[in-house]
């Protein structure tokens, strides 16, 4: 039987589910009772001093987990400095915590994941090497990847009784890699809305600022990692998933093309649209993090398992940082939604830092842009909620939970006639060969543009995602940039920002959630509404470019390290 | 302006647009009066003696087009053995020839050909070596196929004001690999029928018979090779449209999946629906000049150009006979149309032949095969009448032209709802999943099908595209093979073939194009009414493995001349 199941009492099911996580919690992980109020009101930061001295933490899981870069650890592990065990069992305790402290997590697998330790352990000490690219390392997954025998919920309260059969594709390359399974973490009701908020685990917060959105739908992941709860971590991305996360939490991911990774057993509910391109990729804190993914994948030739992946290996020395100068098309503002302060500075010290190392940057011209990115927008949100709810409604409604304000189900108006859907398709078709054609007019390699037009927002109060979207509607690899954070002063808008006309909204008709520009101006009265959120941008390749894409994203961490 | 023009009465425009064809034949090729006659009344083979000794062609002309190999021909052309003017003089004599005894041109490009020959001369004369894997080789264009400055009417009258503004994707990898082009070729009406038929050209007849024919959609290719008028064509296939024409006129084919062939710049009537996963491929006489066709498109690395296809590189090791013993499944038959005695004989010749050298081939149970192939199929005629014939009609409307019998236009009763088409596509993927678990459970390389049931038969009498077409909703590669001809005695069905309980017809209503199991049975009266005709079966691959089908093609190709 597949979901949606009938639930009789929703309110009932998410707190036995709630409950049972709780309880999935080791003892030794708990915060003591102190913290653990604190945590539960939402005021305690998982890296506050006083939870780092609590005495769940050991001075080794703390010297284990202030590692960022995942080829770090996995070089540790494989000279035997630290076992796998000790690395798993630093980043479960880590993961504990995040999870009192935001509520990210949805699974806990850490018994079957030190028992992976152990025998990976055992199998290095005899064999005297590793079985793979992510030998003894913990790999965290957003919920809506299968795990065998572990609930799959994406969000939904009706999926609660829903366990894998079989663990999804993306799974078993890190496990046939080493990598080690051992949580699932948190999303948006049915992965529809750009932040993390759903009736099951309530909402996830950001460990920069609690009161902020950590972004969506795949938070839980990017929250575990700024955490330090995670080192690695796997998302999805069909209309920002990956970048709003990764904007909000100050990581770097990698949205690939449809095709590139395998994506049988990632669950959410199918309406039998195929209007979307969705893709799977990684999230991390340096570079490295994300090319071991997409390595370790693709290296299992997943291909031979799982049709709805091309048969494309990973090309190693394409993923290398570029030796020839690039040339970048610039995108200061898609018409739709003005970005903020913050992030049009994100945008000038990455252009800053290129054009230092004598790489090209472009300003592709304001009416080139918005005469695309206008009507993509339009395109997007159509094809988005083109079934007009019928499929989501149905998984919401079987348990009689409430949606989710702003969450992207669509609606009765927002339906498509067949002919419409066609026509859409073909404006798509259309606007794809023209912005095609912008890359051969200017010759660009990549181009640099806001992932998100503000920082990490209050609970809730998300914009629009007209930047990232359109990247899913042509299906280009994009590339997630942490930058800098909101800063007080520097971040403060000018009256010119606010005194601009503000542009129309698109199709509000049908797809309603999803605010403006004039909504942008209402919610940035100030920085420190936005107070210690990561700032990040994006960097967009054409289609299938991965390792380009992974290539760039090495040069342009170099060149920020370099200031 | 883009089509569908107004034509006010079509068949004047048909006329004019035949009679500007016959103008553009050069006065040197046009056969003697009383030839011109039996032609002009479709008895008059373009092999036959009287043809061959008529004066057009030089003992060069027919040295050179006895050669079935483009791969040698090229070699020839390289050392300077001919030149690239004599072997485009030679094509098109006999493209000319093969136009006035079948039918099968659209457009006649001979000059700008032979201007680019003179110049390929000139060049490998000056500069000792060939610009290109394809230096001085004429390849024949199937009409859709966009070139600069010329018309694409794709079988529609109101196409017919249609200049191509530049050349598409492919004709631009054929022309930077040192290939001309000379001709493109008829296609049914709006490419929507597995024959040649429609209201500009008339009807493309079959080489080997002029009663049959040629197959479709991209059908006047086929008969142009089969005629020695080309020895390289380019074609498209949809759901059949490269199948048919090779199994009918003796060709090896290859479809590729969606996406590894640069599509921008093939013209045909877009409705906007993207449920339909149609491929550009090469038809030759030797697999060679498959393998020719897809390397010279894929190491112009059109995906710098084409963003429709992917970045994969053509594998040149991958593409070689494979050294290992390999693991075919066989159907014998899929439960829609009983194959008739000589596809079946064909895939017995076939199968002894693969056996003999080693390799193994496991039947598929039929049960299983059924229980794929029957809702497949059913699944596939919604989609290719999903949007009802709005698109279409209109462009055949715009004329006032008749919708050619049995062209799969689409009507009311075949529009879908958003609804039942998304549930289709749910069906798709849930049959796409259980045929890939075949893969595995069989551990199969390949497959070997039938590609058609039938032989080529008289014009308009197909049956069915069900082994065709199931192989574009799964997206896999196919090869096609020719094996054999029809004969007059093995090929007698025998009365239990006649006496089993025909197959239920599939969506009748909605696609009553296609013919059943009981027509099979009524057309097929004896093998005199195939008299001559070729017989070809298809192997098929996993999607995106169009490197392993061409090993596998040339290992069956090499098993086949052995005997």
């Amino acid at each position: 039987m597949a979901p949606p199941y009938h639930i009789d009492d929703w309110k009932s099911a998410a707190a036995a589910k709630r409950a049972s996580l709780q309880a999935s919690i080791p003892k030794s992980h708990l915060l003591p009772q102190q913290l653990a109020e604190l945590a539960a009101n939402s005021v305690l930061l998982p890296d506050d001093p006083s939870v780092l001295s609590c005495g769940i933490l050991t001075p080794l899981d703390l010297e284990i987990t202030s590692h960022e870069d995942a080829a770090i650890l996995l070089a540790a592990i494989a000279s035997g400095k630290y076992t796998s065990v000790q690395v798993v069992e630093a980043f479960c305790k880590r993961a504990s915590i995040a999870q009192q402290c935001t509520g990210c997590l949805t699974e806990i697998l850490y018994d079957s994941a030190s028992k992976r330790a152990r025998e990976l352990d055992e199998q290095l000490r005899i064999e005297g090497k590793t079985v793979g690219l992510l030998h003894g390392l913990p790999v965290s997954l957003k919920d809506c990847y299968d795990v065998e025998g572990v609930c799959t919920s994406s969000g939904l309260v009706s999926w609660l009784p829903n366990q894998a059969a079989k663990t999804c594709s993306v799974g078993r390359g890190i496990i046939a890699a080493g990598g080690i399974l051992y949580v699932k973490t948190t999303c948006s009701q049915g992965m529809l809305m750009v932040e993390t908020i759903n009736n099951i685990f309530g909402t996830t917060a950001n460990p920069y600022n609690l009161q902020l959105s950590v972004g969506g739908s795949s938070g839980g992941e990017a929250g575990l990692i700024a955490a330090k709860g995670s080192i690695l971590g796997s998302g999805t991305d069909g209309g920002g998933s990956l970048r709003f996360p990764a904007a909000f939490c100050g990581l770097w991911a990698l949205k690939p093309s449809k095709g590139r990774i395998p994506a049988t057993g990632v669950s959410g509910v199918r309406s039998g649209s195929e209007s979307v391109n969705s893709a799977l990729g990684p999230m991390a804190k340096p570079v490295s993090g994300l090319e071991l993914w997409l390595s370790a994948q693709l290296l299992a030739e997943p291909w031979n398992y799982d049709m709805s992946c091309n048969p494309m290996p990973w090309r190693t020395v394409e993923a290398e940082r570029p030796k020839k100068k690039l040339v970048f098309g610039l995108i200061l503002d898609d018409g739709v939604v003005r970005p903020t302060p913050p992030v049009t500075r994100a945008l000038q010290i990455v252009t800053d830092a290129i054009q230092k190392r004598g790489h090209t940057v472009i300003t592709i011209p304001q009416e080139t842009i918005f005469s695309f990115h206008r009507p993509s927008m339009a395109c997007t949100m159509l094809s988005n909620v083109q079934d007009g709810g019928r499929a989501i409604m149905k998984h919401i409604s079987a348990s009689g939970e409430p949606v989710v304000p702003r969450t992207a189900t669509g609606s009765a108006a927002s339906a498509l006639t067949t002919q419409e859907l066609f026509d859409n398709h073909l404006l798509r078709s259309s606007l794809a060969g023209k912005y095609e054609a912008i890359w051969q007019e200017f010759g660009m390699d990549a181009i640099l543009a806001p992932a998100v037009a503000h920082p990490a927002p209050p609970h809730g109060k998300y914009i629009s995602n007209s930047y990232a979207t359109i990247y899913n509607m042509l299906d280009y690899v994009t590339g997630s940039i942490p930058v800098t954070a909101v800063h007080p002063t520097l971040d403060v808008a000018s009256q010119e920002w606010y005194d601009s006309k503000p542009y129309d909204r698109i199709e509000q008709e049908r797809f309603p959630y999803d605010l403006g520009d004039a909504e942008m101006k209402e919610l940035y009265t100030s920085p420190d509404v936005f107070k210690d959120s990561p700032v990040g941008i994006q960097v967009v390749c054409r289609r299938l470019r991965e390792e380009k894409c992974i290539g760039i994203l090495k040069e342009i961490e170099f060149l920020l390290s370099e200031k």
